[in-house]
């Protein structure tokens, strides 16, 4: 045992010593004692790296095995270096703590943009209805921040601020008025919404949706060129601020991730540790997914959760570490902003005075049911509609639908007061209680005239007119977005669905709590009040319920679990309300799931075709690898090269005659022993090198993958070296191998393809694509829909 | 392609006929088409399962793929069974909500245990210093709530609790009474660690130590019998409480989570799909772990980030949701059980009333140094410690290392009234704002009188004498507490980390707290001061700076980040807090890293040889897997069998002579292909159970791997058939795969073993203890330490 550790301690010092030159071929698969041997009689061009060697094709997926190796490399290239000379110590501190530079950068920009966005969403949604005489770049609120009115109801009507109506004809009131505010009201939504699908359909067309979908796939390792470009940046930062203002039934927060991944990638770009090594590309792009929600709701951690539970593939956790950073400088960039002119870095800031009673956990499990209904809904109309679009005429013309949609939206919506007003600021006031001072219909309770009125714990009261007037709005309300919301999301103009998901929820919810509210208030003596409502208590929080019902709707919807509720607790920031956000949204989950295990990103994935291999799938079929493999039964054989047998000539016909990413290189056809793997992109590179370079190799000339090639006189062909190029250790599994196992293979490996052997011989490979179509099938779904890997 | 997709469905239809018989058999690698084929030929034996198949043995290390598997198997089994009757239907309901279950249990019995812990350390701790006269078992707080005593300082002091001097000699105060009471405190304290060290000795030698590392190392799929059993639970609750309360310089926390753990595998075993699968087992355990942190800090989200940064090895997302349920479970069970008799969940719950400065971030991040250099310091002097212990006369008097420690600590803790108390009480002193109505030491301020004195709101003061005399006895204490809790960490008692970790942390930052508080209001004019600190303004809050340097303290010993600061944000509820509290944590972690790159619990791992492979070390050496496989050059040839010329008497040979734990199956000795590797303990099993059942087969029998077996004449030895027990995909890399991706692929995928094969030859192969082995050697660290695998 001493000697086989002395010998091994040998081995490590002779590794060292010829640690230099090796750094490039090592991830190719040779050995290092190859490497000294056979170095003298390989071809000066292959020393040097090809071009263009170790990137990928678009649409193509990433081997993260090699990605990850090729990383190391890299590392341990700068590591050695950095003892050589100072300057080489400080490359390779700041090669360390470049990860941390790119968090910062993607923190502060992501914050800023989201700022920004804020602002400008505020500014032009108030634009709609009015400008401010003052000063035409301030919202509303704003406007009359420096007016000198004092009550709450006065200052929304400061002079500063004037509606259309008001400003052209002079008139504030009168059906005049309200036709031409209405009408300049659905005129700018149909100009903001004309603009956005222009700019998406001219400059950026993947600026359109979410993103989500896209971002999940590109992150389990698919290369989507592009995607993440600057041009996508700035057209969706742009777009986004359009379509929201415009009043369509979107929200911002999914297309504030796409953005901030935009800028993770940007920033990539800076450091060729990032740009130059797909895998860690997807590292930084996780944090800033991580950055984008942390900025959409102001809760860092929610947002760390969400890219760990949701959007990533691989998550290590040096990246946990650095997502958490990049989404609270996000979350601080913002808050210095302060767009919300509040200082408060969440989005929806709630405070409840009363405690939650364990019979209310019946209506939140009934909104929790209702959540998970409605996501149900949502996804299967959503995607039928969206499959509509695809296949027929209806797809060809996505500026007239968006405009079509915005039309309708705006001459429905303005009727209304609670959807004539943006998305958030409805969430808002129904997740809000009401307190002494609101003045808002909602709050229009009948109070008792001999009480003295405590400005925070206000007893149930019986609910005035306005109350059931709203409660009939909202109601007609809940119809209208969930109907709009079905049509809306998927059309080419960027579009999340948070925010109309949540207030399809806060609205059942808040009708709801209004419901309960009301029943404890007039049957005190029911037994199922008696315990905990006594007469004069404030027993029941509305806007409680409404913010259980958005939980529970978003979480039927996407199905996240943790991450929502951990989003949820950072708005209200208090333990005290996780128990029924958990409930409803773990009913949600439960229900939802008996329809259909796929959340509305998952669906869209498939809808799309994106090579994607989910995590969460279990795949329980009794299939054997050999089920899989190709070549099938009845099938020509496989593309393989041989070792020592095969010429020039073969190999650019075998490369022209098929499109597969890479060959098998077996010993000889008879004994098929596999001994490596070559890529068709390196093949196809280094041939095209060697003809020009090489003199000597024509058509004629003998491929050799082995170690030494024969020596042959002058006037043959001269044989073409290419051990080099040659992975020699593929990753290879049996034909008896179950199903499941290479399917958990490709997923925590993040392989390309796998080889299948039998005792040695070489019978078949297994393709992403390949598991992919087996998973499709086995589930009976359309196995076609594939995207090409 | 449509016809190989009939293929494809039609074997899909075909293996469905053929469920129900192969259950067993298929983890072990038959195809379907064999066992149709097959099955005739087979013995009878082999139709049931053996007694003990897929178990392992004690300190043996199992294989996450093939736990995997088994799982699969079940629950395919299950899914099918439940189509034949409405019984089968609701079994098949109940276990897929048995998850859920185990879940609900592990949270009520762990919040349970947490709460009765805390009531009866708040008893036994108070017992040291007196008794309630008007019912024995209440705590002081408790004896003191009815008094009739208004003001706290009275209330301390209520006359139904009398200090031992007192209730013996009748005189509570003078020289006398002091040495009575401070004898009595060091013998309680002697005495309950005496009874602590004895009930873990006798009972229960695994309930010693905070139990983390033990625990790391069994979800990282490890076996150590006994460790979570009921004794185990028993025990360690009891002497836990014990623990605490003699007064050493140890916590509950890292014990609780043991607790926990074993609270998780006591109700695995209700359920065989938990209690018979270890890798079910092991996502159980994981969530139990975060249901421990979650009671011990009243943290939920906080525990179950631990589980996932810290503790877990496997954590797919349906874990990460079940640990948050258990978490959530555990911590209203224990605040329903209310032992701190405020209402609050949280151990430690503060509220300031002040914002921080951004100068103020230079102490933070000081004491971020500070906690970086005493983790260090901790760990390095714990760990020489521990290994003296271990190898020198000192281990085997275990019982007298703690009372001597004990009787150390308590006779120099008595004096100082910070060290004599509960370490957490001190702990939760020194984070707490200095209120209007506080009346300890450490507010003891100098008031203005012409000053009307706000409730909430109190401006910088000048420190009084009491002020000045509390930092000389907290210096006192930190001294104190960092070189005792060297010693203490790691005896034969249950010991938690936490508490003194953030104690030493606490009362550093305190100082310094209330050194930048005084700096601040006798220098208003400095430059530092002079944007943010008006004379009568609150700028510096120095129970802020306490906590801050707690988070540093303690990420410096465990280098936990995002859990820690989510465990400390959930404390005070408030993001507003985050970044210093990350800030000091990160630079906690830096700091200690620069030294070396372990936490206390892996270097706690190491030092008792655990076979735990670290996710987060990274592997950059560049040695290939032909330099880590056995046989090394000059060793004997790799023991193999052959498919169908190994006689039994060579089979029982070959297991006689080795103590490996399977063998390779290969075609023949010339050709070396393999075909499969089967277990020790299968082989053993299936040879015991032959020889006694199935008649012919003898010594001289032919064991035979292939499909079919040679008709032989009655009168030969009949040949024994064990295709069955042949792992038909094991799992192989080729000499030339990097070790780094070998390491990759051990970690991800869970392998016990792993051959090693060129060109379809098999070389050898690589077990983890020959990873771990491997990677330790590249460490420089001694290799012979690792447990046997």
């Amino acid at each position: 045992r001493t000697l086989s550790m002395m010998l091994g301690l040998a081995a490590n010092a002779h590794n060292a010593v010829s640690k230099e030159y090796l750094t490039l071929n090592t991830f190719l698969g040779a050995t290092p004692t190859e490497e000294m041997n056979g170095a003298g009689n390989l071809m000066d061009f292959l020393d040097e790296p090809f071009p263009d060697v170790g990137t990928y094709e678009d649409f193509h997926t990433i081997d993260w095995l090699r990605e990850k190796s090729r990383d190391t490399d890299r590392h341990r290239k700068i590591t050695s270096k950095s003892k050589e000379s100072l300057w080489e110590l400080i490359k390779s501190l700041l090669d360390a703590w470049s990860g941390w530079v790119v968090m910062l950068l993607i923190g502060l920009l992501s914050g800023t943009l989201a700022g920004v966005i804020d602002l400008a969403v505020d500014w032009m949604t108030d634009l709609k209805e009015g400008v401010c005489l003052s000063a035409f770049w301030y919202s509303h609120e704003q406007c009359c921040w420096t007016s000198n009115e004092t009550t709450f109801d006065d200052r929304d009507k400061c002079p500063q601020w004037q509606k259309w109506a008001e400003l052209m004809t002079g008139h504030a009131e009168g059906a005049g008025a309200y036709v031409l505010n209405y009408f300049l009201y659905v005129l700018w939504a149909l100009l903001f919404s004309f603009l956005a699908v222009s700019l998406v359909r001219v400059f950026a067309p993947y600026a359109c949706g979410s993103g989500i979908p896209e971002i999940k796939t590109i992150l389990s390792g698919f290369i989507i060129r592009g995607y993440l470009g600057k041009w996508t940046l700035l057209i969706k930062t742009v777009t986004l601020v359009l379509a929201v203002s415009s009043g369509l039934s979107l929200g911002k927060e999914g297309p504030l991730v796409h953005v901030a991944c935009c800028c993770g990638n940007l920033f990539c770009s800076l450091f060729s540790k990032y740009s130059k090594n797909e895998g860690k590309r997807r590292e930084v792009l996780s944090a800033a997914a991580a950055a984008g929600v942390s900025v959409a709701f102001g809760a860092p951690i929610g947002g760390v959760l969400f890219s760990l539970e949701e959007v990533s593939y691989y998550f290590p956790l040096k990246t946990l570490w650095r997502s958490f950073f990049a989404a609270l400088v996000a979350a601080f960039t913002l808050r210095s902003i302060n767009p919300f002119g509040n200082s408060r870095l969440v989005l929806f800031y709630v405070e409840y005075h009363t405690p939650w009673y364990m019979a209310e956990l019946v209506p939140f499990i009934l909104l929790g049911v209702f959540g998970g209904l409605w996501g149900t809904l949502f996804i299967r109309a959503n995607i039928a509609w969206c499959r509509r679009r695809k296949t027929t005429q209806l797809g060809k013309y996505p500026v007239l639908e968006v405009i079509a949609v915005t039309g309708i939206t705006a001459v429905l919506a303005f009727p209304n007061p609670y959807t004539r007003r943006s998305t958030s600021e409805l969430i808002s006031e129904l997740f809000n209680d009401c307190g002494a001072l609101e003045s808002s219909q909602l709050c229009d309770y009948i109070n008792n005239p001999n009480m003295s009125r405590p400005v925070d714990d206000i007893p149930d009261r019986p609910a005035g007119p306005g109350v059931y007037n709203a409660l009939w709005q909202l109601a007609l309300a809940l119809i209208f977005k969930i109907v709009i919301t079905i049509f809306t999301f998927g059309m080419k103009i960027p579009s999340g669905l948070f925010i109309p998901s949540m207030a399809v929820g806060a609205i059942a919810g808040r009708i709801v709590g209004i419901a309960v509210e009301q029943m404890a208030y007039h049957h005190h003596d029911w037994i199922i009040f008696k315990n905990w409502c006594r007469p004069g208590a404030d027993c029941v929080t509305p806007g409680l319920y409404a913010m259980v019902g958005a939980a529970a709707c978003l979480g039927g919807v996407t199905r996240m679990t943790v991450s929502l509720v951990v989003i949820m607790f950072e708005l209200t920031g208090g333990l005290e309300y996780i128990v029924p956000l958990m409930a409803a949204a773990v009913t949600s989950k439960w229900v939802a799931d008996a329809f259909g295990k796929e959340g509305i990103y998952e669906s869209h994935i498939q809808l799309n075709g994106y090579p994607y291999l989910d995590v969460r799938d279990e795949f329980t079929h009794r299939t054997l690898a050999t089920d899989v493999m190709r070549p099938r039964r009845n099938d020509p054989p496989l593309a393989v090269l041989t070792q020592d047998s095969t010429t020039v000539e073969d190999v650019e016909a075998l490369i022209k005659d098929t499109d597969y990413n890479g060959f098998p290189v077996v010993v000889s056809r008879e004994s098929e022993r596999l001994i490596g793997f070559v890529q068709r992109r390196d093949l196809t590179l280094a041939i095209k090198n060697a003809r020009q370079k090489q003199d000597g190799v024509v058509s004629s000339s003998v491929v050799y993958f082995t170690e030494d090639a024969p020596q042959l006189p002058a006037s043959n062909p001269q044989p073409l070296k290419l051990r080099r190029i040659l992975n020699l250790s593929p990753f290879t599994v049996t034909d008896h191998t179950p199903m499941e196992t290479v399917v958990d293979i490709f997923r925590k490996l993040g392989l390309r393809q796998c080889l299948v052997t039998r005792s040695g011989r070489l019978l078949g490979i297994i393709t992403k694509k390949d598991v992919l179509r087996h998973m499709a099938q086995m589930m009976n779904q359309d196995p076609e829909s594939i995207m090409f890997n």
